[in-house]
This record gives C-alpha cells, structure tokens and sequence, in this order.
C-alpha cells in the first residue's frame, strides 16, 4: 500500500516481472481440457502498449495460447453489434454472480437466464444471438483481427476439438437453456460457436492492442479508426470491472481495479482508462481458474503506475 | 444513449428532476421496517456539490431520511480505521453475490463469511469488529458527522426502535453467523450497533458533502484535511462500484457508472471520480430496494454531464 | 378419517371413480413431451388384482399409455440384476430429495451423484449400468413383459421419438453427469435408453400384474415363480415409499400409504403388502406431475379399504 | 442379506451388541451442544418390549440420556393434539428434504415453511403451535411420562441450560421464520420450549415403552389404554419412515425398514408394527448425527428377526 515515487514504465514491468515469477509455484495448469494441459507453468509474458503506440514487453509475451475466456468480450461486442442491445440483453443479464464460472445453480434458483455474459452460460447465450449470419465464426474472426491488429490469427484446431470433444458440462447448461428457451439456435450450434471463439490463438501483444482499443473508447489510437461503438464499449468494460475475473472478480477490482478479463489459457486482458492496454500471459492458474503470474504482474503494475481507476492523486 | 451538447449543471438537474418524477408512481414506500412505511412517495429532492465547493440542490433536498444500508459505506470506513484490514477481511469478503440484499442462502451453500460487507449479513459482520471501542455508536456518529460536515447529526430514535424490534432476518443472519463463529461479539450486540448505524438521520446535503469527500481522495476539499486514509477510499468506492445498489449494482454499474451506495430510507449516494459528490432522495422504491426517483436522477445526470467512469471523451 | 364398515372391493372401486372423477378439473394434461398432450383429461381407469388373482377394473382400464416414470422401478431391477448392488449404488443414492423430479440444483451443490433413482437424473445414471448388456433396451423388455405377464407390450415409437428430441433438460442432467464421470457410457446413450424405457406402452392391466408380483415379495403369484429376487424387491418398494411420487412422497405416504409409482402419463402403481396390485390412469396431472384422478382413486382405496402401512386393527 | 433360521430375540440380541460395538469406534460423540461432550462413545445399550409385555435388555440399557430430536415425534403428537391437523399443516410441510437436519437453505429457496416436521426448523414451528396452553412444557412432560410409562421422566437442566446457551443456528432458524410470519410466537418462546423438550432425560425402557405404544395403534398394549389417536400415530410412523433419521432416512429404510426415529443424545427409538418397539443407544454418532452403535444393533436386529416391513416371508 505504499506509493512508490516516479518509475520508468520498463523498470515497473521488469520488476512486475521479478515479483510475479514468484508466485507461480502456486498455480497449476488447467487440466480439464486435455489439450490445455500441454501448457508450461513457468512461462510468464507480458506486453504493454500506450496510447500513443509505445510497446513494451518482456519474457512470453511472443507465445500463442487460446484466448478461452477473453473472447467473450469480442463475443459480446459482436453479438451487440450484430444483434443489438434488446436482443442480446433479452437472453443474458448483468448482474455479477458469486459463483465460479461453470456454474449452472442460478439457472435454476435464481433466474432461468444467465446472470451475465462473463460466465460460460452467458457468452454461450451470447453466441447464440448471432446465428443469422451467414458465416459467424468467419464475421467474429475478422472482428477479432481488426481488435488485435493482426491479419493472421488463426483457430487453434487441436484445442478446438478437444474442447468440443470434451465439454460436458458447457454441453449440460447449454441444454438447459435450450430447454428453457433462452437460446436463438439448437444447442450443439451455439456450443460449436462457442468452442471455435474460446480457442482462437493469440499472443500478449495481439490483447493489448484489443485492449488499447478499449481503453481508447474504441477508436484505433494509431489510425484514429472507430472500431467499436463508444455505448459498446462502455458496456464491455463495465462487465469487466465487475464480472471479469470470475468469482474473483470483487478481489481484483479492489487490489488491481482495472477493467480486465482473463482465460484459463493463461491470458488475462487489461484496458487503462485513456492510457494503455496491458496483456499478460501465464499457463499456471489459481482455484479461480485467473492466470497467477498474469494476475501478479498486473497487481504490481498497478500499484506502481497508479493505474486503478480509484487510485486518486496524492502520494 | 445521444450525446447532448453541453449544458450547465443546474439546467441537467432540472430535467433530471423533472424526467425522474415520471418514474415515482412506478416505486412502492419500503413497509417492512413499520417506521419508513410513513415515507411520502411523492417526495424527491437531490444535492450536488463540486470539488470546489459549489452546492447545487432541488426539490426536497433538505428532508430528513433514515441512512439505511448507505451507513454500510461509512461502518467499513469505521472498522477499517478501528479494526484494520486483517481483521475485516477475515471475517467478510470482497466479492459481489447476485442474491438479494437480505439473502441467507450462500452463508450455507458457498461460505461461511459473507461474501461482501455491502449486503446487510456482511455489515453486521463488519459491525462486529468495533465493539473493543469503549463506545462503538458514538465513535461512529463522530466519523459520520465529520464525513457529512454536520455537527448536528442525530439518530431517529423511533426508527432505531422499530428496526430493532421488527428486524428478525437479520437477527436471523446475526446468530447464523455467530453460530459459525464469524461475529467478534455477540449477535445482540452486533444488531444493536447495525440497527443504530441504519437509523442515523440525514439530508441529501449530508450525503453530497460524504461523497464529495470520497470523490477526492477522502480529503475534504473544503479545509484540505484528510477525514479518511487513500488506501479505504479505494476499497469502498470499489465496493460501491461492485456491490453498491443491491442485486442491482450490475445494471447501476452499466446505465450509470458512478461508484454509488443506495438504502432503503430512499437515499443514494454517489461519488464521481475527482470531481463531485451527489446525493438524490425519494421514498418510492423498486422491488430490489433502490429508489426509483433517486436512480432516475443519477441516470439523467450521468448522462448529460458524462459522469460514467467509461464516459469516453468523444461526443 | 372415518372409518367405514366392511365394504366389498368392487363398490370400494365403484365408490372411488365416482369420488376421484370430481377432482379431474384440477389437472392439466402433461405439455412439456409434444406427444403426451394428445391425452384426454377425462379419461381416468382402474384395475387392482388380488394375490389370489382376481381382477377388479373400472373406467378406461383398457387404455394403453406410455409408462413414463413408472419405468423407474423396472430400470432399478434391471440395474440391479444386471449389474449388481455396488455398482448401481456407486452411481446413485438412496435419499430422498425434497425437490422437483426435474431438478439440477443437487447435482451440483450437494453431492454429484443423483439423490435417487427415482428422479430423472437418477434414473439415467442408473440406466447407464446396464450398457454391458448385448441388446440393453430389449432386455429390458422382456423384464418388462415378465413382470406385466403380457408378451404383446411395445415401445410407443412416437413419443420415443418425441421425448428423444424435446427432452433438453433431461438432456443437461446427462452431460452433467457426464463430466462428473458419474455415467457408465455416453450421455446419449444413457438417454436413449432413458427415452426408450419411458415410452413404453402399457394399461392398468399391466401394471397392476406387476404390482401384485411386487406385493408378493417379487414372485408371480399365479405361477409361484420368482421374477425378482427378494432383496431387489424390498429395495424398490422401499424406494416407492420415500421417493415414488416426486416432491408430493410425503403427502402420499401419510395420506394413501401405499409403496407407489407414479408417472406423467397418467398412470400410478401400488403393491399393497402381501395384498394385492392396483394400478390407476388419469392424464390430468397436478403441479408435481402425479395423475389427479388416479391419486384420489388410490387415496379413497386405502381408506376404504384400510391399505395404509400404518392403517392399525382396530376400527 | 443372507436369511438365518429361527433365532430367539435373546440370541439376536446378544449377536447385534457384539456386532454393533465394532463399529462404535468409527463414531464421534457430539460436541455442538457442550453438555454432550461428557457422553461416554463406548456405552451401548437396548431395550425391546414386545407387545405381550416381555421385556428384553442388554448393555447400557439404564443409561439416562437427552432425548434430543426423538422428541420430535412426542412434539408432533402433542402439537396435534393440542392445535389440531389444520393448524399444524399450515406451519409445516410432509416432504422428506435431502439436506441436513440444521439446513437452513430450503426456507430460503423451496419454500418458506419447513419441509417437515422431523428437522429442527420443523420442529421449533410444530412447538410453536402449542403456546395457547398455560403450562407448554408442563403438558408436554404429562404426556411423555405417559407415553414412556414413568411418572418420575425430568427435565436435564444442564443439558436444557447449555442448548439454551449455544443453540445459535437453532436461534438463526426461529427468526427467520419469525420473519416470515410461520411461528405461532416470538421466537424466543418456541425456542424454549424446543430446548425443553430435547433435554428431557429417558433410558431405553422408556423409549421402548413409547415405541410399543406407537406400535399397537396408540394403545397401552399393557392396559389397553389409548394414549394417541388412531390417525396421529398413522401420520408420526409415516414421518418416522420417510424423515426420521435426518438425511440418512433414506439408507436406514432400505437397509433396516423400520419406523424409526434417532436424536443427537445417542438414541434412536423404532415401531415394529403390531409387534415390538425397540430402543438403542450409543452416544458416538456418524457424520448425520445417528448413533453408530444403535444404528447397527437396529440393523443386526431387522435381518435377524425380519423386522423390515417389506421382509417378505419366504426363506
């Protein structure tokens, strides 16, 4: 909690680095999809770009993984974008949950639609609104290009498969909503959806320029290019602030409190508000299935760059 | 979601007020504590007050209301500042629950600890961790007083009584929880305190003066003194952020966009970030508890003077 | 509660259609499997077979029906017998659940395995056990038929077919079971053999054969074989007891007791104890899904006829 | 689940204690209430009163001991005949829950009333039907001494004084059905009265005593006398079955098949009907709060001399 006096950028990411690589020990690799369990636990990456085009980066930040979770906030700017605020607010609401992410007791208890977009049910929900298009996969790849800046992205096949092969449980809320009727398309078509989005590869530096875009009410700061509605994304970020850690979400936004969403590939996304996009990258996860040494190397970013939202003006 | 041209802060309050009003007869008076049930639903009054000290007010402004859950905020602040941080977080956590403000269930199903110091099971708990203070309601009446910047602060003793006397689900939290040896005193003991804090008189010039000072840092831009330390205001402005309107604070959070605090007594309280502390009053409330007249108000300011912490610079 | 004198079985019958037949307005015919709400509400049978063989009937005892989840208790004895106590019991539990037939919510916050076989999920998990088998569905019809002593019983092909592409939410139990490593093959395996056993078609006839077999301590009292061994049959009519009516066991077992089936096409079976079978039809079901007139049928039998558990000597 | 030949209840009994006491050091005597920590986890002790009036006993069968939720099954009788079925049934339900017997969950998601009266919500709202009288717990004691067979049955004050002291979750349980306006008095009130009633202080003679009653109808066996209406013991037997030994009442039917009911003081008490009662007692208890070593004596005892009441009679 003590404000350290001024720090270059690099010097705070080079000793992020130092103090995040100490906490990975306590993480593991996902394992419930077998081909994420390939990952390497020591691995740790970040890359950081400011709004005025300034890239920094350290370790991994080149590695692949699959974007798993980050995608539903492309999800959602797509099925928005797609679909509409009415529609896509129809199926999934906004509210934080308490629970872990595969959770499916609410649609029972609480509410028969899934309380928010951040959570498998509700990017599920999500992907099923945009299911008029001719080819949605193919639209969501080429948002997902223009996000990131990179003309090459490219589904991870294998992860694909292996997760379609064994997504049980998504398999199951996916039927339960169906049943509910909260679906637009058959079930085994938004999973497909689903599954394709969750396993897109990606490096630190194709997040935080999708991050940088955020940060910048969604203009491309380097070509001054609208890429995504400014009601849109403030939508996006205010999700991220309060549901974008899974149930860790309260703790992050009190101990980091940037805007964020993070993977069990490993990556977690970070838009600063007017300044920068952050990216890290960390195959170990914690229970809450949030990166470890992404998380960390966050954390320290922010303490020492200041960059909570509430992090106020004095030292 | 257009974008007006600007305008000046009493023009955005008139219509405020005037655009809110159309809302009222959707709200009921709350009727569960028997006392608030004599509210006057058509009332609605809101104060503003800048950084630099300018006051702006309309409509019913100067009554009296009951603090309600909004007391939540400053009992954090309390028992961050008599108890510290190990201590509160041991006994409540950070995260947003989806449940109702009065909800039981997840004490059973998902933790012992309540899951936020927002909702009336984790302010009993945060209440608990003052009681080594030789008189924990008067040294709290002293830190509400200095935060508002009114001596004359009182607590409705009719209020307290019938909250006391008619409040048997909390009661029904507060032995839970000293059943599984989360309270740091006995259940009677911790109510008493809560039932005091809820029952504290203000006017929304009160609350505008507390928000304004959480706006800046918890320095009161007044005198330049510092009422509360930086690293509380984050906490509880995230909290606010996260948790602040019930299982409302998603949707708050998405519309509005100002770290907010609402009760049942029909006051909301809200800080923007560097600039403003607002607070809005109106007894109708909806069915999670919020005022209607009050939640309108902040909804037609955030979105003329830009108040959304994702506001965006662009018009 | 009071007791009428003696009373001979056919008025008893008589007496209980005239007395069940004014409840039918109550029910609704089951909606959610399109082909079941081709059922006529007004329809309501009996037949009831003593241990020395003689057939009582009434109404529309002839009316073949789909047996629903009647099925449960022959899916049990075809568990047990093919695949043993342990490893039925290994998949599912013995408890009753105190929660509708359909319900997810204990999967996933009290134990992964069902509460029972007498619920949905239960009995899928348990008709999972039965995959080593050859040709697993006609061996459970020749059970089936054994046990009904009619070799013409049939699958109804069309609300197979029905059942297999609406039953979404049974569907969801199945995956979810999956990916807790609970089922014994694939989830859609499980379910075609789920589907299958359930649109069976049989009449009152049948099943209160079946009944009497049971009440007879699992041998045909016609021929003096044993179809069921002993211990399978105490098990079954013990689960009756506790879990045979879905969330409305209790009320049945205080009001009628008698160890029952019931399933939502309409028909309910009972063994009265060394007495007799008796088995009722009814397409308009209650809330809970039990057959309105087939309930007050068995409700008004056990009074008159004194074939409460619990029904004492004296009059 | 082999069939001995004929065994005298002597021998049987001899057998059961033996094989019973192997288990005793899988138990745990009870420590939530800090009076029953004194319990000796070695003692095992039972008595059983055939209808004739022979008496058999073995072991610790003079122990006194606290009743503890057995009278649970008195406090229903009492209740009915003191408020009446209508007034009983509208506090409390007849559905077994599945969840354990402190839950709390299900009066906040199933419904507002408990599910029965065997779990402790259930009970404290069946006592609260009872306050009309002018002496509660005097009448309460009359008709236990009465049932038991022993003028001189007390109250343990210091086990009453010690629930009284600790009971916070029971405490929890009262106010939230206080609030829902499903007691008949203040909270504290049937608190009380519930304390009371699970401190009184039997030994096995007693229970068997009761337990023969039960098992003849609610006639004296001994004199003839009606001590319980025809139709109250119809009702306790059908919830001693479905919920009598908490969440493991499934099990104990299945495996033993006797009305039965068991407290956390180390007794259970079982109705054979129109045969026998049969009280045991053991104070280390399993992870549901059933005694071990009863539990097995009960088990032993139900194989031997076929007690089940679906044993069937064949060998």
């Amino acid at each position: 909690r003590k404000c350290p006096s001024v720090i270059s950028i690099e010097q705070a990411i080079d000793e992020a680095m130092r103090y995040a690589r100490t906490f990975l020990p306590e993480g593991k690799v996902a394992t419930y999809i077998p081909e994420l369990a390939h990952g390497d636990p020591d691995q740790l990456g970040v890359c950081l770009i400011t709004k005025d085009g300034t890239v920094y980066h350290d370790g991994d930040w080149r590695q692949e993984f699959t974007i798993q979770s980050i995608s539903k906030t492309i999800c959602l700017i797509f099925a928005l974008q797609t679909a509409g605020y009415e529609k896509v607010f129809s199926k999934v609401g906004v509210e934080p949950t308490g629970d872990a992410f595969n959770s499916i007791v609410k649609l029972e208890t609480k509410t028969l639609h899934p309380l928010n977009p951040m959570i498998n049910a509700g990017a599920i929900a999500t992907a099923s609104c945009c299911m008029e298009l001719e080819d949605p996969f193919g639209s969501f790849m080429d948002l997902t290009r223009r996000l990131c800046g990179r003309e090459s992205i490219q589904l991870n096949e294998s992860v694909y498969l292996s997760e379609k092969k064994s997504g049980m449980r998504n398999r199951s809320m996916a039927y339960l909503m169906q049943s509910d009727n909260i679906l637009e398309c058959d079930a085994e078509l938004a999973l497909d959806l689903y599954f394709r989005m969750c396993s897109v590869s990606v490096t630190t530096e194709d997040l935080a320029r999708y991050a940088v875009v955020l940060a910048n009410d969604g203009v491309d700061p380097a070509t001054g290019e609208r890429l995504v509605e400014n009601w849109i994304v403030r939508i996006v970020k205010t999700l991220m602030v309060t549901c974008g850690m899974y149930d860790g979400s309260g703790e992050f936004a009190m101990k980091v409190g940037i805007p964020a969403k993070s993977g069990v590939g490993g990556g977690i996304m970070a838009s600063v508000e007017d300044r920068m996009g952050i990216a890290a990258f960390g195959p170990a996860l914690d229970a809450k299935g949030n990166s470890v040494g992404a998380y960390r190397v966050l954390e320290y970013l922010s303490q020492t760059l200041r960059l909570h939202y509430f992090a106020g003006k004095d030292l």
